[in-house]
């Protein structure tokens, strides 16, 4: 990016979109340059649009100037997605941040993506709703980033993911036309699917300004059943179980004996001697059916292995067991501030040959590997704790994350459950995916952004390596 | 096409494809140029690939020689997508039939396009599984077909269509390239979406050749009730609040008095005097909590102009009301032969609105409009009873269709909920997607296949009108 081009660039923001508040004190645009990767680069404007003509009017200066343009969310995302690395134009879409509509009688919500996910749920529990999609993040993380990045979280094992629980969107293409894709109606053929290309491209494609959200009516109650096993095999087998009746639990969590012990000594909770892996298993329903259903789950839960199966009476044992799982993330970068998370996927049935492995690697690589994650959906989050520091140990790692990657592909898994690619495993996505298909993907990015301005860097891998 | 090139083609294809079969006789081909839109155009060439290898080859010819591929399924669609109305080259899938494999332990099922949807159900109910697609041609569709044109059926309104139940595909593009999309695994979020971006693309963008599919768990029991209301605005009100309480049917058919008029007299079955609207709705789960979850349905269903609520007692019963149903389309062939069928969407509280507008309709018009279909999904198959032959009558038509799909997109609705595009409605669609997003799909659509020889003449408009 030329100098001269950023000045007049900031120059037509200032003629062209007068009202519109705009950053370009470093001071004031540092906080736009991160997220939760830790990773940071200073964007050299951030601007607050108010309507999807201002972006437009940006994103066309964008490429007339060749300035990389970045939408933000909220920053919550941990692969980078949201770091300017090429500086430029962060789009900031916190002032867009109006419920336009919640249609109770079609089930249907219509959101501007500065609305939070949180600011979501609660305006559908209002008619008697949520929306499924639940990230750790969900008081701070927009829709925006979460349908950007296909965000998901313990709900996804039976209620799906972005792209499951989305009927449209509006959003503006990297040449900074305005398209509508996708529809209102819960059943449409018409035209090629959009609006699913766009969710999970991570702004490499469009940014999105409006979407429109199925909702699903909220359960009557809910039960909560945690799980302890010896050891983690024996865990894993009650996942396969669990999973091959029909009663889908709404939440299937998972952490390993490392876990267990790290609450054990930070939170100080008590569990039986040899615990060596904890499900936590939630189902939903009406409250008629509720406890018949509990009992199939619970049935499937029995087997070798079992120590202590806890159903949560109150729902202060609900919060309780959630807390457990809640806790794990401070705690692990507690002992390990720099520590490696990949949440790696693999069909349910390989979890143990999956742990099997990374046991063999962690002692090869004298790694220490702690595992937990969403059990149901084979979506494990494997932690490397490492210190970076120590040079030869980043290097044992970066050898151990590859031949992790290589045995998820090896199991017909997926790099990555929900996190997304970002910046950290933009190199890694060519083991995924096949040649062909990458190459389509590069030529779909530029039919959306022929100037290569909309999030540069990031997810797809640089073509020319 | 010149017909040097196309003697050149078939000389090549001899050469290169020596093992497979090959029909170039207009006797043999004939059969292969229709489909359930009654149209009809001979194509060239039918092949019968049985590799991903052969058809790559074929492709590439195609390419080479600018001759038209279409890829046949089993010609069960009715919208003349798979009609090769420039002749060239139809691709029947019938001989690449394997079930590859049932992976019960993780719900999936792997299988070649050719496969039926029957034989997809039989081999996933032996495992206590089905997959949700099941549009009424089930017994003679193949999943190929099923998923060009994602196909979905009654169960929809549950379980969704093809692309909420497909998980991977493999293909080959326009330009011959074997490319591999989607996971094997519930959740997965690297690279763009292709898998949806083909479902659905009626082959205009690349052949299926294999398919990674959802597999969902038989439900050990279901309900079936069959309500008769006084008139169609009562029964729309009633799909309305059914649809707004928390248990979702499997099945939630609907049916106009003109419907039941035409059953009661071809099939003989009795309905109440003054019958305006008939519903079939039907609800599945385990034997403890059906009979809870029917008396909510039950519960939403009661309502002014209720006239009768049965609820099937026996198999039979259950067989007798969706014969019922199912006798409706030969039925409104027999009357009208060349009627049109429109599957338009609207959203479900707009069904009263729509059906209102459509009474006018028809009073303007002067044409017999009947309606049926997919009401939880606000899906309706509207029928116009005309005599193409009365030309004045085929004007009319086409004027009340104009009027229809204008009103369908007025209110936010879908010119097709599942029979797709295909010719039937191809100078539509730009009534229904918005002209930037139309540009795009004609980009997209080069992408995958440059030399647009894909399935040409079918579902995007012709971009020189």
């Amino acid at each position: 990016m030329k100098p001269q081009n950023l000045r007049l660039f900031i120059e037509q923001i200032h003629q062209q979109l007068p009202k519109t508040k705009c950053y370009t004190d470093p001071a004031d645009c540092t906080a736009y340059g991160y997220d939760n990767s830790r990773r940071q680069s200073l964007p050299d404007v951030v601007l607050f649009p108010t309507s999807e003509e201002e972006i437009i009017t940006v994103i066309r200066l964008c490429n007339h100037f060749s300035i990389p343009a970045l939408a933000r969310g909220r920053g919550t995302g941990t692969t980078g997605a949201a770091v300017p690395i090429y500086h430029g134009l962060v789009i900031s879409l916190e002032h867009m941040n109006r419920i336009i509509e919640v249609d109770a009688a079609n089930r249907v919500m219509v959101v501007e993506p500065g609305v939070l996910n949180s600011e979501v749920q609660e305006a559908a529990a209002r008619f008697g709703f949520f929306w499924p999609p639940d990230p750790s993040s969900s008081a701070t993380c927009s829709i925006g980033g979460n349908l950007a990045c296909n965000a998901a979280g313990p709900r996804a094992i039976k209620y799906g993911s972005c792209r499951e629980n989305t009927l449209g969107l509006r959003a503006i293409t990297g040449s900074g036309e305005c398209i509508k894709t996708g529809t209102y109606t819960t059943k449409g053929v018409v035209g090629y699917d959009l609006t699913r290309l766009i969710i999970g491209s991570e702004g490499t494609l469009a940014l999105i300004t409006q979407a429109t959200l199925k909702l699903i009516p909220l359960p009557e109650t809910k039960r909560t059943l945690q799980l302890i096993y010896s050891d983690i095999h024996h865990a894993a087998a009650a996942v396969s179980r669990i999973m091959s009746q029909p009663i889908i639990p709404c939440a299937l969590e998972f952490m390993d004996k490392a876990c267990i012990n790290i609450i054990h000594h930070r939170n100080g909770i008590e569990f039986p001697i040899n615990s060596g892996a904890l499900l936590i298993v939630e189902i939903d329903g009406s409250t008629s059916t509720i406890l018949n259903d509990l009992e199939k789950v619970s049935a499937a839960a029995e087997g070798e292995g079992l120590l202590e199966k806890r159903l949560a009476k109150t729902e202060a044992e609900v919060k309780n067991m959630w807390q457990t799982r809640k806790a794990l993330s401070p705690g692990l970068r507690h002992i390990a501030p720099k520590k490696i998370n990949e949440d790696i996927v693999v069909p349910v049935s390989s979890i143990p040959t999956l742990i099997h492995a990374l046991e063999q690697l962690s002692k090869k690589y004298q790694i220490i590997i702690v595992n937990f994650g969403h059990a149901g959906n084979g979506n494990l989050h494997v932690n490397l704790l490492i210190d970076p520091d120590d040079a030869n140990q980043q290097q044992h790692a970066e050898q151990c994350l590859e031949e992790i990657f290589n045995l998820v592909v090896n199991l017909k898994g997926c790099l990555s459950g929900e996190h997304g690619i970002g910046i950290e495993k933009r190199r890694f996505i060519s083991k995924e995916l096949d040649p062909n298909a990458l190459t389509l993907m590069h030529q779909i990015k530029r039919v959306f952004d022929p100037a290569l301005i909309m999030n540069p860097g990031k997810y797809l891998p640089d073509p020319t390596l």
